[in-house]
C-alpha cells in the first residue's frame, strides 16, 4: 500500500543547510475533509525564503517545528476532492510540503489553479509562470514602476528570480546590469539572457565603482535579491529618486544570527530612495495578469527558460544544500518519483 | 559704512561642530545686479542638515569650502530689487547664508515669499511656519500616507521637526509615540504637546521593547529624525507594510566616516516595509496647503510653538553647536542683531 513520504525537519539549520538537518518519513495518505482536496506533488519549487523557516525563529510564516515536514511552494494534481473548485486531474500551485501527498482546502496560501497551455511543460508554471516569475514580475511593475529607458541593477542575476527580472526589464527597454557570483554567470545573464552588463562581485572589490562606471547616469531600479554588502554598495550608486525593490536579502539567510551591517542608510535621505519589500502573496491580484504576460513572452520565445531540476523526493535534502551555497544557475526544482517508481 | 557681516567655516567638522570651527569675517554689502535682489537676515534656521556640508565631503549639497560662508535656511526682509517678483518690504524665506545680507534670485532654494498673517511673529516662519513645520507635514503626509486610527512614533520628538510632527499626528487622529533624550524631553512632549507617550532612550535598553509594549497593535508610521540604532530598533516594531518616513539621521552626522550599522534590515522584507527618504524641496508644490492648514491650526491654538532662541549672529557657531549636541527643544534659530546695533 502506496505511503506518503515526507521530508522533515530534524535539526535547526545553522549557516548553509546540510543534508543531515533533514529525515525522511512514511505516513499514511491522508483522506480529505469537508472542503478539503487531495493533491500528489510532482514539482517542488526549492527557494531561498525556505531558509527562513528552519532555524526555528519567528518569521513571517511561523518556523518550522523539528520533527515537522518541510513548507515549501509545489506544483501537484488533484487526486480527490470535496471541494467543488477543485476538481481531480486539476493542476494547482500552493504553499504545500516536501511530501508526495498534500491536503489542501480553498485558504491555502498561494493556491494558484493553473491551466498550462498547449505544450508548455508543467515546471514552467513552478519557475518562470510561478513564484519566481510573477515574483520578478510584480516586483519590477508594483513596487518599482519600471519605465523604458532606465537604469536597471539586478542581484543574484543568474537565479531563478533574477534572471527573469533581467529579462523582463530588457523587454521593458531598459538598460539592465546584472550582479553575479561567478564568470560562467557573467557569461550566461550577458550571452543568453541579454543582460547588457554583468559584474562579478566576486572579482569586483569595489560594486559601487563598477556599477557607477557602467551606469554614470545612476540607477532608478536596484532589484534586491541578496541585501548584505551588495545592497550597501548599491546604496552609492542610485540616482535621486531611484527606488529599491527589496525582494530578498539572501546574502543573510545563512546568518540570521549575525547580519550583515548597513552602513550607508544615509543615501535613502540624500538621495531620496525609496526601498520597498514586498511578498508576493499580498499582491495576488496581480499575478493573473502577469501571468497572461509571461506566457506570451516565452511562447513567443522572448523569454529564456533556466531549470535546474533535481530528480527523486529523497534527493530534495542535496538540491536545497546546493542552491542554497550558491551553486545553481536558474531556478532549482525537484521533480518527484512517484512511490511507485520507488516501490519498483 | 555698514559691512556684511558674515560666518565662515575655517576647519573641517570632525564630531560635533565647535565655536573654532567658524570664523566671522566682514565683507561690503553686496550690490544686486539683473534679476536679483538684496536682503536683509532677520533669523537663521539651524539645522541639523546643515552638519552635512561642513565635512568637506559631497552631500545632496556640495560641501562648504574651507573659508566660505555657511550655508543656511534664513528669514529675511528685501531691501532692494531688480526682481518684479520681489519687492522691497516683502518678507522671504530661502537657502541664503550666514550673514547680515544675502543676494538671491528667482532660482534660489526654497526660495518662499511669505506673508505674514496677523501678529503671527516672523520667526514662526523659519520653524513651525517653516522648513521643520512643513517637512513634518509633507512628510507625514506624502511620504506616511497618514490615516486617522494609525500608530505614529517619531524619533527626535522635542526637536523642532518632531515636535510638530507629533502635534500634526495627534491633530489627525493617530496614537503617538515620542522618542527622546531626557526627562524633561519626555515630560515637555506629554505634557505640553499632547503625545500618548514618551520613551527616554538614556534609560530604555531596548526601544523596540519598549514600543511593542506600548504599541502591540504594531507602528504604522515611523517618522525618522534620527537614524541609527534607534532605526535599527524601530525595524523590530513595524505593522505589515509599514511605512518609514526617513527625514534624517542626526545619529551619524556627528560621524559620517563611522556611521552606525543598521543590521534589521531584513524586516523590510519580511514586513512588507517602505521606508522612504525625502527633502522638502523636491515638494515644493505641497508647501503653500501645509502652510495653510498650519497657519490655521496655529492661530486655533491647536498647536504650540517652542522655539529656542539665540541672539546675535556671533553667536551664531555656539548655538549651532549646542543644537548639535542634543541640548535645545523645539526649532533652534538665531535672531540678528542689525550691525547698526553693533555699532552702537
Amino acid at each position: 500500500m502506496p505511503q506518503n513520504r515526507q521530508v522533515t525537519l530534524i535539526k535547526h539549520v545553522i549557516g548553509n543547510p546540510k543534508i543531515e538537518d533533514f529525515a525522511m518519513i512514511e505516513t499514511p495518505i491522508p483522506e480529505p475533509g469537508p472542503g478539503q482536496f487531495l493533491v500528489r506533488n510532482l514539482y517542488f519549487s526549492l527557494e531561498p525564503a525556505i531558509r527562513g523557516w528552519l532555524d526555528g525563529k519567528a518569521n513571517y510564516f511561523p518556523p518550522i517545528p523539528l520533527g515537522g515536514v518541510v513548507r515549501g511552494p509545489s506544483v501537484g494534481r488533484v487526486l480527490k476532492s470535496n471541494n467543488p473548485d477543485h476538481q481531480p486531474g486539476d493542476i494547482v500551485f500552493a504553499l504545500n510540503h516536501w511530501e508526495d501527498y498534500s491536503i489542501l482546502d480553498s485558504d491555502t496560501i498561494l493556491l494558484q489553479k493553473l491551466q498550462p497551455k498547449g505544450d508548455t511543460p508543467i515546471s514552467y508554471y513552478i519557475g518562470p509562470l510561478g513564484g519566481s516569475g510573477t515574483t520578478a514580475y510584480v516586483g519590477l511593475h508594483e513596487i518599482g514602476h519600471i519605465q523604458p529607458g532606465q537604469t536597471v541593477v539586478i542581484s543574484a542575476a543568474a537565479g531563478a528570480t533574477g534572471g527573469m527580472a533581467g529579462q523582463i526589464a530588457k523587454l521593458r527597454g531598459c538598460k539592465v546590469i546584472g550582479i553575479v557570483g561567478s564568470d560562467d554567470k557573467a557569461k550566461l545573464i550577458t550571452e543568453e539572457l541579454g543582460f547588457d552588463h554583468a559584474i562579478n562581485y566576486n572579482k569586483t572589490p569595489g560594486i559601487a565603482a563598477a556599477v557607477n562606471a557602467l551606469a554614470p547616469e545612476g540607477v532608478d531600479i536596484y532589484y534586491d535579491n541578496v541585501g548584505g554588502p551588495t545592497l550597501n554598495e548599491m546604496l552609492l550608486t542610485m540616482k535621486v529618486q531611484g527606488r529599491i525593490v527589496c525582494c530578498g536579502m539572501i546574502a543573510d539567510y545563512n546568518r540570521t544570527d549575525n547580519p550583515n551591517p548597513i552602513t550607508n542608510l544615509w543615501e535613502v535621505v540624500a538621495r531620496q530612495l525609496t526601498m520597498q519589500g514586498f511578498l508576493l502573496h499580498y499582491y495576488q491580484d496581480k499575478v493573473p495578469a502577469a501571468l497572461d504576460q509571461l506566457e506570451k513572452w516565452i511562447a513567443e520565445g522572448k523569454i529564456k527558460v533556466m531549470e535546474h531540476i533535481t530528480y527523486g523526493i529523497a534527493n530534495t535534502p542535496a538540491a536545497y544544500s546546493e542552491l542554497m551555497s550558491g551553486k545553481t544557475i536558474g531556478k532549482a526544482l525537484v521533480a518527484l518519483d512517484t512511490p511507485e517508481d520507488t516501490a519498483k
